[in-house]
């Protein structure tokens, strides 16, 4: 039997030099976050910290231990600047060891492609007592220990780590969200908004202002696990909204 | 006398659910990170959080105290789920309180737009012996007390904001970078990177790795307060690259 009020939360850590000093967009958080919500567990954090062994550390062990998951990208390749597996393992006060499949991959992967040197050898490098994470693009897998995801930096492979986990985490119920967006300042409904919220257990709603073709606008995104409270909710702000003369847009704008 | 060695550092703790569900793509951490770049201030850690008192508390005290200066973007608006004043005031232990001029502000910025209610005065809340930080968009103004500075979520908003501020914060040398770039694997290079990083005093070099075209490439990222050490690095690097019959490409890929 599954308790269906537990709620399952995760945490992510962005290592990165590159996106604190303002020069990579970040696309993890947003990407991570979404594929969370898929499974049934809410990022609940998170922190984006340099390349440097005591930041990653402290930021691993405070996360970790107040989590279900913790979620890592960034500093797994084959270079001087990629240490997160170096960090982690010292995080739960385990080794370095070279994983046998991870080597075996990267044997099989460089075959064509100029050999197994030292660089990547690297990235056969895991916490002792770790599992792979599949990675179909590059070869170079991603890493599981315990509650803690070791995955890439880049993108698009960590897009694949997460589609080698789909499904294979325990969740909870998805928090499913629905939109009502309106061509109305919000400041003009915060009680519509804040009464519409208490009247539905469970629910949030917030509310995302934007200033598009010359005119004020709100997107209201109403979140709660159940789809009934949702749809209701969401009828109840659209009568709030029209009964002031306000036309709600169903969906958001 | 500037001390020049003075390295200033700055956190931002992102308020918001809507980056953590992943329905929103952050734009505030690069923006605001590239703006204190310029400034001669580092960005040292960001944290998201969600629109929650405890967990904004958390992350307001632990980060003011380790850095020079501390930035928040979002949670300063006129709804309920606006609460970052609220919070940012109790990490500081100091009441909130209605600031005369952002009422003024307010007052004028709304008399041809249906008046100053309840809701919208919500925005003239700043913790106790606040500053205001001009914002010539929509009226509702920052708010820096202490070394803590409280911007906007809307990215647009947040950039008046950050143009207010240009110029008044203390910084340091700004961090320069140079970026070279190459049509090879990063782990065919890594002992030269390594190396080449090693030569020069106070130097950072990141691997940034792509699949593009059908081709492997990576452009390396260096950082240097000196414009005069980062030009040798690049020059030192380039040269490496040739020396194995790699074609670099200043300025990057």
């Amino acid at each position: 039997m599954t308790d269906e009020s537990r709620i399952w939360t995760a945490a992510l850590i962005v290592v990165g030099d590159e996106i604190l000093s303002g020069r990579t967009q970040d696309k993890n958080i947003a990407q991570v976050a979404t594929w969370l919500g898929v499974q049934g567990i809410r990022l609940r954090e998170v922190r984006v910290v340099p390349d440097d062994m005591v930041a990653i550390i402290e930021a691993v062990n405070a996360l970790r231990a107040r989590n279900d998951y913790l979620f890592t990208t960034g500093g797994i390749g084959p270079t001087h600047d990629d240490i997160t597996v170096d960090a982690v393992a010292a995080a739960l006060g385990v080794d370095v060891v070279i994983h046998p499949k991870a080597r075996a991959i990267l044997e099989s992967y460089y075959a064509t492609r100029g050999g197994l040197n030292d660089a990547r050898l690297r990235m056969a490098r895991v916490p002792a007592g770790a599992d792979l994470i599949e990675n179909r693009v590059s070869g170079a897998p991603g890493i599981r220990i315990g509650n803690v995801f070791l995955m890439a930096g880049v993108p698009g492979i960590t897009a694949q780590m997460l589609d080698g986990l789909t499904g294979q985490l325990e969740g909870g119920l998805p928090l499913l969200s629905t939109t009502v967006g309106c061509w109305v300042a919000e400041s003009e409904i915060a009680d519509l908004l804040r009464e519409t919220e208490k009247a539905f257990d469970g629910v949030q709603i917030g509310s995302y202002p934007f200033f598009r073709e010359g005119k004020t606008g709100a997107n209201f995104v109403i979140r709660s696990v159940s789809d009934t409270t949702l749809k209701a909710c969401a009828h109840a702000l659209e009568e709030g909204l029209a009964a002031i003369g306000r036309f709600p847009v169903a969906g958001g704008i």
